[in-house]
């Protein structure tokens, strides 16, 4: 039984080791610059671990489990255009490097790609496994619509921001997972209850995020304490802040997001807004939210019909996720 | 029998009565608009077309042949924010009448959608359908990768133009007709050759349409006669006429191609162009071109082991083609 992270290793070698032709090279070499950014692995990961508890062999899903991957980098790929990302994993991004058409083809290029790689998939389910990769690419494409449809909109539900972070993050994890079932021919029940284990902690681990952009130890975190305050983020923080504030601190909240003449530093922004979400509690709230996916989470992990050495590995991938980066 | 007229409007019919979702609007109008728009259907016709002549139903082609339909249209959208292009099917195009972002993404849901119609093929086809499809993609992003670095590149050689527009335009005409075969469950043999007179025709075809754009009568030619002449396209036209050239024409051809300050108005530059072309006989070697690739799709398409009848009605889609627009 092969670990999670034996299994990342795995795969990060795999990409590492992918034929990617050298012309046309404005094609091409945008794809294995993407793929050689330091990346954990974690989707296709849990496509093989899944595959395995469920009695699969790794090499079974290993293709499928790699177009998971190149599926994951296509979409951050084409995102960091839309969202005009300069950077990222701390690297030019793509369009910067090269210019938006090259990111925008080489996008096209990799997601091409990663359907060659779902494709080959076992006969018997490559059916099965390529539906749930393009309804799921799908779902992707609403969640990324959705979160630029919130960026523009005044008004955001925590209901409608949960249901993007569904979309956008969730549902990739949910079916990663729910992929290698299929491909171990697991019975529905399992693979309904895997991708809802998925999900849920998908769900769980973008608002951990949104907790983790303002509260985390800056020692600890890989990324700019305040990020998600100082870009106006709609994360499930402002959002429950902004439901919640009085007259009081919904003005100077608003007025915080639309300083559009900069009177407030950056560090300012943060330490005042930080301050309205202490005097409501917002970071409490978020933590109860987290709480209650991950509850969902194992639920649907308790559902699942699995020897308990082998569910122990889904139960721990779980609680480590919500203390780690994806 | 079906004739291809009759396929093109059972695809139109269908095309317009895809179910496409309401929701995220931004995300489904483009698409819902994309495919709205007057087209001929041709690539999803030939499919349907070939899967009947080698003995098998429309019904069983009639789902990835609407794939193909879907990815056509997806490259047209992502390719119009590449060239920048304004105007498609003389109504306005997605990235214009939306934005950038909106036109990428929905291009990227439309590019899965195909994918979702391709792996309805039945069972036993869906692997050889699908990697048929997956292939034929890359060689079409290969293709518009070229045709913009070639659009920037001083040099480029003739062979290299007709590289381009293979993949660019031609292998999916010939992915469409294979397609069709392979549903139809016909040899390799006859897929090979079905393929290959698809190639030769799209490059004869995009050879004329070259001729076309310089020497159509104004009547009869949907657009703009010179057009490619006003945007430096380096058609085999002018790939031929910069390389027969004398030492005076060159200079006069590069002079009206860097006319950087406009000093010529655009029917001086088509006037002066043609009287080049005109002068070196470039129209003459452009139909032997297509008489040479014509000539090459016939040798392919009399190469295929198929009733005389049946036959006839590729040969007529053949020399129908050059007559008209794709």
């Amino acid at each position: 039984m092969h670990t999670l992270q034996q299994l990342q290793n795995r795969v990060a070698a795999e990409i590492l080791a992918l034929p990617i032709k050298s012309t046309p090279p404005d094609l091409y070499n945008p794809i294995r610059y993407a793929l050689s950014l330091n990346a954990k692995r974690i989707r296709p990961a849990l496509t093989l671990l899944s595959c395995q508890l469920f009695g699969g062999t790794i090499e079974q899903a290993l293709k499928p489990a790699i177009g998971m991957e190149l599926f994951h980098n296509f979409t951050l790929l084409h995102d960091d255009i839309m969202d005009n990302a300069p950077l990222r994993r701390k690297e030019p991004t793509v369009h910067a490097k090269w210019n938006t058409n090259v990111a925008i083809l080489s996008g096209d290029a990799m997601f091409t790609k990663a359907f060659q790689y779902i494709i080959a998939a076992p006969d018997a389910v490559v059916k099965p496994v390529s539906a749930l990769f393009t309804d799921t690419a799908l779902l992707v494409c609403e969640g990324q619509q959705l979160d630029m449809d919130y960026e523009k909109s005044g008004t955001v539900k925590i209901e409608d921001y949960i249901q993007m972070i569904t979309l956008k993050t969730a549902v990739l994890i949910a079916a990663s997972l729910k992929m290698g079932a299929i491909i171990a021919d697991t019975s529905t029940h399992n693979a309904h209850h895997i991708y809802e284990y998925g999900k849920n902690l998908g769900i769980a681990f973008q608002l951990q995020d949104d907790i983790l952009d303002v509260y985390a130890d800056p020692e600890k975190f890989g990324k700019q304490i305040g990020g998600d305050i100082i870009a106006n983020k709609k994360t499930y923080l402002l959002l429950s802040a902004l439901y919640h504030a009085n007259i009081d601190q919904y003005e100077q909240l608003t007025d915080l997001l639309h300083d559009t003449k900069n009177r407030y530093a950056a560090y300012e922004k943060i330490s005042r807004v930080t301050t309205i979400y202490n005097a409501l509690g917002v970071k409490e709230m978020a933590a109860e939210a987290v709480k209650h996916y991950y509850q969902l989470a194992i639920t649907h992990l308790e559902a699942v019909e699995m020897d308990a050495p082998q569910k122990q590995m889904l139960y721990d991938f779980g609680s480590d996720m919500l203390q780690r980066e994806l």
